[in-house]
């Protein structure tokens, strides 16, 4: 219920056609239904067309289905479009029996559908991969910023130790508006880019590694000690989350 | 606001004398001004005459003597009870000085001050700790349980590889309706305690041992691992929490 | 043995009925066949129709069935209620075999088995999750409590980043005499839940989540410290134990 | 050397005015000596007046007020701005000496001296503080984003235990572009923040707590499996860091 | 070589039977081969019939064939006794074809083959399980120490919550010359026990337990910081090791 | 109450000397007064001469000096030896002027009173030091056997980068009933001394080190995780613990 | 480009056969195409004919395969040595069709081939396994050391618990230019080896154990709290990086 | 003992100027006593004037100086220098009085005393440092390398938040035989570096940082975890071990 509703509601009270029980009966959950907050996902996809984001993890092929298909809109709302991550192979049949223009995307293993433009940002943002075995992390954060929040340019393979690969993408990475880089092992090259750009570093640790890389810990706490001060970090493997990050920095 | 002053709000309005705009002003920020739970804390303290509870730790004696005078209803309020803990002597020597009835506790480093009758639950809450290191945590669960919901019993020294002096106070231990439990080393005591009797144990690992007590983490994974079931753990020296759950389940 | 079947034996003596040694005999096991808490769990059985549990993890289809059927009181005891935790369907099928009143629960993998009505507390124990992934530690909670004390309501889906949901439920939470709060990944739930009610919390993290969730470690610790100072805590996926102390409380 | 620099002199070898040996010998070294990035900072401060930042831990106050002195543009440079971070009174008494325009910040520790206008970004920082005890690493960061890209506002004291008070500033959160939140303890904050807004949240755990906070390790575990999607982490007590990326977003 | 034999040797030379570089010849390797502790295992074997022991885990059944048949004395050496522990039912059927004496031992997985007498302690080793899921490393305990050192008395489920079931047995321990115990989840036991008794006790931790056991960490931990001084433990799941330090203590 | 007291009481009640009553009056506490283990202290201590032995940490001299006055049997009881371990030398002076045949242990920082032969076990216990860093811990094991269950043999400095110094005491290690070897660092001291002896070893890990020493426990994973099987472990630094093991081994 | 190719470059511009436009473009890529660095890899393969190593993990047949093919100067190129480290059979059987030269040896799982003499060092590197579970580690660490610079010699199975195999073969450990240690459980091998020689000690741990030995944890904090001051360690189970070293030592 | 000693004894024993008992005698120790590895250090200081290093920490001033003047040859022996590690002014002073020649390093915190030409090894020694607070680790490598196998040349602040300045140092770090590199925070340097050379690159980790740091574990981990095969790596702050092991590989 925004202002308007509320002033008219009131008015009709005032004009008698709504009797104040009937006002009170309305008001009474007012506090937690229609706070601005829930009303806020609506106004966002409005203005933005940004996707609706389902983790696929956790939850049956038809569940998935089910939510991608009322959140693309279908059978008779707005249209929008959907990502849904951590997917899976059967996932995609289901979605894609319900919506003809799902398509998969083996690497992030995503799912997406696309009824209207994709929300862009003010800029670019830049996805780095330290090693091929990033590449499935850094393709997640590829996909979803490009789905809320791009264009999207990506930089693969590119680690430390061979830092040559890297100084050649000086530019691109000095043009970005917002940087996601995958790392594991060490976790090193946030703090390299970073070293080389004003832009933010949304920088994501990789379970690549082993022995001690500790399913990423070590490429973690590397980022979170790194020494250039424009990096901030999210979970281990959730490029997802640094892909969003990422997108809502672009959008801003 | 609650329902009846709604219900009269809106009477004027339907009566005219107040404008539909000026409801709309008031109610405006009604989600988060007049939530229930904003009005919480009158509610309980009115019905349970309750301490209102500060912590000492990282304020100034100034600021914590100026607190506990607003709390106890001081110049012109409804009385109340106070309680500071993690306190210091200087602490007390400041609320000494606003509010003469200032009680000082050196052992669980507490200041109390009693303007109203103490909270009574309808029973008991017994606390035990293992051994005399164990005291000041295990004090400090008993006077806030005494403050917020006592009467308390307390049991000291009665350790694991002393078993017989535990089994001397079977009776009192079965005869209460919350049990705090205090211990460091292994933080055996809970599980022994909780295989006793049928009431539920409030464990609370303190960081006494040495090597790998780990400053109380042994203790606590103890008490988390319980193979008794009727246990649940707070934080390490955390004796404030452990009798604020116990006179919580003594009041309830 | 209690004190009256004590002063019975011995006035047998005093009368020559029963010899010294004959006296001997039946009290040299007395300190540890006896003793009060043994005689604990019959007496509450008998008081409260309370169900014995059995942890299936670990046991045999056959052992379980077994231990069921003694449980219950079958051929010829007392009958009696009885709980499986952590069973499976091969448990079940057993069970059923021998038990016709035996109950499957598939999401919490539990056994029921009732031959008398379930003991009720004194109030209501609310069970909240966090998100769907949450369920089966939740339902586990619920069933435990509404067997060993219940009525039990729950509260399905209300993480803290969608607050509106929770907060439209704080009249249900505010009437609990205990709240069981399930939650994994950054475990902050049981604080927000702690701060809008009086009564005691117990909290139980659940191994949900990727990365530095850690199996749960990342939501216990947070709730280990949580701002609020109603929470106590037990074992990651406990919700067994979470149900049973919160059955105590309400219970007591 | 840039390229116009290049062109120039290739120009002077082809016109025979230097020798290939000795354009050799200017290149040789021109990888490593020249490369863009060597020269980012000048341009960054020129476009931006941003200040510089000095870390004032592990250095004298001689050598500090020396690096100052320089980074001021003193005695002939550019005029620029400086923030010392960790500083101490001693540091800043040298500074005073050198800079009469320095400013002592006592609660974050910091000295600024600003000799040109502060940057702007392109909308507003909003810092937010659970705690008291959160307040000189969220003045940090509010001191810092607001020396590099401010403006900034201020929400103190609203932790999740008792959240009438967030709520009630909902609104200003909103219209935030980037927001910083420093919480201790459970650093549920953050998420309860992200679940309101759309705008990228950098989550800075402190090292407030006790027992199992582990100076801050349950925060940051709790803020890096946000379930809110738009949270990105720094490292414990980092106030510096969470302002140095939030400006750079406001900046973007 | 020991001393009588370099007398034996060294005349030799003086009488001229043997040259001196023949004697060097021999000499020359006497730090590293002839080392007293070289020889140990022989002279144990022949004064205790101790069992040798194979670790099966890591090897093929055809290779702790080959082991256990030369360490039995077949075809022509001098018989003993042969422990395989961590085996598998493959290796049982390697040995038994070359070993008829053969034995499995299904719950502690080992194989053992006697062919001697089985070395005897001066006493009693009794060995205590808290609940029937530390059976299995209990059973290696009191195998390999019945194979070494024995004879061996077992007390099975007994833990701490109950703790009636102990004191039934406090005789019995207390008549122990060296006492292993075997628990998981908290660890609590063999401080209960090492209260009661003036023997050693060898805690081995066990990997039972769930969520924050860590695999055996917490009851590990407990044992470490055991209240009762005669306590000493040995790694996770290592009843091998219990059993031999048990056996060593009661043959000395 | 043993058997025989028992039949005494139950025949003076036969013989009517004694009324049911007084006789339910002195078996009610049964089961915990006069348990078996509750009467072991003063068996042992009559039978053994053994050491009564007092934490001194976390007392004070007063205390200290009360309770080993009290354990030494004055003014009126047995003699009885003590050992106060922990100690300051504030507390031996208090000691000291009430029981003057106190000696001050400097390098364990232990107190000794003896007032009756020290209990000496059927062999030797040896006593292994690392380092010299090592020292204070494996003294205060040498001191704690050599009270409750010596003679104490002591080899210092043999650590096994300089393998020769241990190689030349392989001779008293193998006469050994059960050695005690305290290291820090790596903890390797115990493995090879345990590949050298049949008798029990007890390791004792000290904080002993720097970087990833982590205050002992990297010694302490070492010494868990010993290739030699005759090695069990007690907590880090604890000499007393140790000592107090290989004390109750040497007397078995 | 080498300074050769760059003199080269200015003398055409010098001589107007190249214009300095062009010149321009063909240098602008200069730093990061160019760098001495990227240089390194061919000029250390012409020097040394050191092999081309390739990470097989996560790599399919068909990719391994084809750089191989291209490592080892196929179809055209400069002949070159290739191995492939931590390598699957399907992975062998594609190089095999690829280059008949390749040879698999299935211990450490590593593809060798070699079509030019692989380099030698100036000494001899030698490679100790403590145990036959760390054989696999082991080899690949000889392995390497021999491809990239050998010639390497082998002493398996000589732990610290049987000290005299170790001893026996200290004359090879004191002539070695460089040492490998491969150790698992507690990983003190390489403190005693270290003891022995004054070549560097390359120590690799191995995730060798149960328990406590966290996958391999213990044995690395061993290895790094090591007494021997010529011991530094590489990661977990990485024998590729400690034949690596060793050979670069070997080489140099 | 070498073999020629032993000849010439034998020799003696056959000619009869030597009885066997007193050949007995004399070879009774010499498994411990006269072993290769316990000559080694004279032959070490003989062959390369190598240093004798004395670990200061945890000696008195007295001790210190009484081992420097041994070690140095005084009064009578042969002359030879000496490193004194961790050592305070205390000690320096003591040192002095006893050797002129003392010199006091004050940030590696080290006394050296030169009597003969310092050992060289075959190459360069270069130490890297990250930045100034890593100084003193760096310093203490330096030192300890240019004591036992130097040359030493050093490389100070070039974090890889400015690669620039570790750039313009390529072609020295291409010419070192052996690196060390001392890094805190993230520990990042060794991997760039380590990608830039060939030579063996020994990684020292730094307690410098905060939060996350641990203490230096965050670096530790991330060198350990290099994607550059040519990192070895030494306890965290051990600077002397890691210019031990360069020197090490310098002298070989």
């Amino acid at each position: 219920m925004n202002e308007e509703a509320l002033q008219a509601l009131l008015e009709q009270i005032a004009a008698g056609t709504t009797s104040p029980s009937a006002g009170v009966a309305r008001l009474r959950r007012l506090p937690f239904e229609d706070l601005g907050f829930a009303r806020l996902d609506h106004h966002r996809r409005l203005r933005q067309g940004a996707a609706e984001v389902i983790l696929g993890q956790g939850k049956t092929p038809a569940q998935v289905a089910a939510i991608a298909r009322a959140a693309s809109g279908e059978p008779a709302g707005v249209p929008g479009n959907v990502l849904v991550t951590r997917a899976t192979e059967a996932m995609y049949e289901a979605v894609l029996a319900a919506l003809p223009e799902a398509v998969w995307h083996p690497l992030p293993r995503a799912i997406t559908v696309e009824r209207v433009p994709r929300t862009r940002g003010h800029g670019t943002v830049v996805v780095v991969a330290a090693g091929t075995s990033d590449l499935s992390v850094a393709e997640e954060a590829a996909l979803t910023a490009d789905m809320l929040g791009g264009p999207v340019e990506t930089i693969w393979d590119c680690g430390v130790a061979g830092l040559h690969r890297l100084l050649a993408e000086v530019e691109r990475l000095q043009r970005a508006r917002a940087i996601v880089v995958a790392a594991g092992m060490e976790g090193a090259l946030p703090s390299v880019v970073g070293g080389l750009v004003a832009a933010p570093v949304i920088a994501v640790p990789t379970s690549v590694g082993y022995g001690t890389s500790w399913g990423g810990m070590a490429a973690l706490l590397g980022m979170l000690n790194s020494c250039a001060s424009n990096v901030a970090v999210v979970n281990i493997d959730n490029g997802f989350g640094a892909g969003f990050v990422a997108a809502s920095i672009n959008r801003g």
